[in-house]
């Protein structure tokens, strides 16, 4: 268990069947997360949960089960709402992938818990009413209904995978580059292309749409940024000589 | 269902429980797969199979049985076994993000199938010697065993994301630089860096560190270290002209 996957509560929220509880916590203890909390659970415990946990039955023991979703959040400073829609459809919901780093950032600062409703109707409006953020796993629109435990074990994996990620204990000391730096350093760049005599701006061969694809990819840093930018300047002082 | 996904067979080798194979077609279709394979299954078609695919009875109808995992494979020629170990011991296989976009170039060159072994024993020597590339889902050393179903679930989010990545139609297309080449980027840059006097070999500053951790994240092309090289090559000749 790293220092971000012990600070994320999973919290079900009016599970219906005991099975999906215990899958849920094998799912989360596969993925190195152990603080499980039910909100008026239908049956528990049940030996059907007890079952499905497999080797995790020691997650359902320390299982804490509330009345509310409000009680359950109680400590909690992030709670990300869970959804199951169509990738079309979901619209106001950050995806999954998108969305962990954030959950972690939450989670290190003051606590984190990722919300699922119940099998058949979700989150009700009131429990989403209490999250702040909402977040979906990208499913086929053509049937987008996971399962309860599934959806925990995807959410799981990609917090386990974002909190394992080269360099993301020290995320909070780096702050992600702004549009406007971007855009700056792109023009910075290009200026030094054309005082090359490598890209000629009249016939641009998409010279910077090349660049813009591959630093799309990178998701920059500010200081990475103020560090090309420093590279482009004493190029041009030097070409300009 | 796009392109690639249509090109992924998930086999299922000598599943022992019904409920699970249901529960892997559901996981399946949730994220546009739709060809199920069945290696020996020990019960199918069952009624606890309907039951846990829910929504997703037509993979179950469609999906085929064979006796052995070689008469599975028959049209297939990339063959990725799964194998439930924990992070810090699996090390011969690749990791599940990691091995996704070589799938992907696997199917859409000819066919690519996931092989998930029987729910106790794993994949046996002779089914892996059957696959051309072993891959894990990373998971807790704690407790790294995760449920058939929620495996499937997790390679298939995996690679359905993979396949809806900007650019990835193109694949095919578009080759990875290798090692070779990007570290003769690196002494490129490295010497226009020197040449414009930004960077002094004597007094490093984790320059070049800096650089390499940037271009980690972005797994350039072939095409693209091509277009900075000339890049670096019209700056350094302007620059000592």
């Amino acid at each position: 268990m790293t220092e971000q996957t012990a600070r994320i509560a999973i919290v079900l929220a009016r599970p219906s069947h005991p099975g999906n509880i215990g899958a849920a916590a094998r799912a989360m203890k596969t993925m190195g997360f152990a603080d499980l909390r039910l909100v008026a659970p239908r049956r528990f415990p049940h030996p059907e949960a007890d079952a499905l946990a497999s080797g995790a039955v020691d997650v359902l023991e320390r299982a804490r089960v509330y009345p509310s979703l409000a009680e359950a959040l109680g400590d909690v400073s992030l709670a990300v709402g869970f959804s199951a829609r169509s990738r079309e459809l979901s619209h106001a919901a950050v995806a999954l992938r998108e969305a962990a780093p954030r959950i972690h950032e939450g989670a290190l600062a003051a606590g984190a818990a990722l919300v699922f409703g119940n099998e058949t109707f979700g989150l009700t409006n009131e429990e989403l009413g209490r999250c702040q953020m909402l977040c979906s796993i990208p499913a086929s629109p053509e049937y987008a209904s996971l399962n309860l435990a599934a959806a925990v074990q995807v959410a799981c994996y990609e917090l386990s995978l974002a909190a394992s990620m080269p360099g993301s204990a020290k995320a909070r000391d780096r702050q992600a580059a702004t549009v406007e730096d971007i855009e700056a350093l792109f023009a910075h760049w290009e200026d030094t292309m054309v005082e090359s005599g490598f890209h000629d701006p009249a016939e641009p061969k998409r010279l910077m749409e090349r660049m813009r694809r591959l630093f799309a990819r990178t998701r920059l840093e500010r200081e990475e940024v103020r560090f090309l930018r420093g590279m482009l300047a004493a190029y041009e002082a030097r070409m300009k000589r």
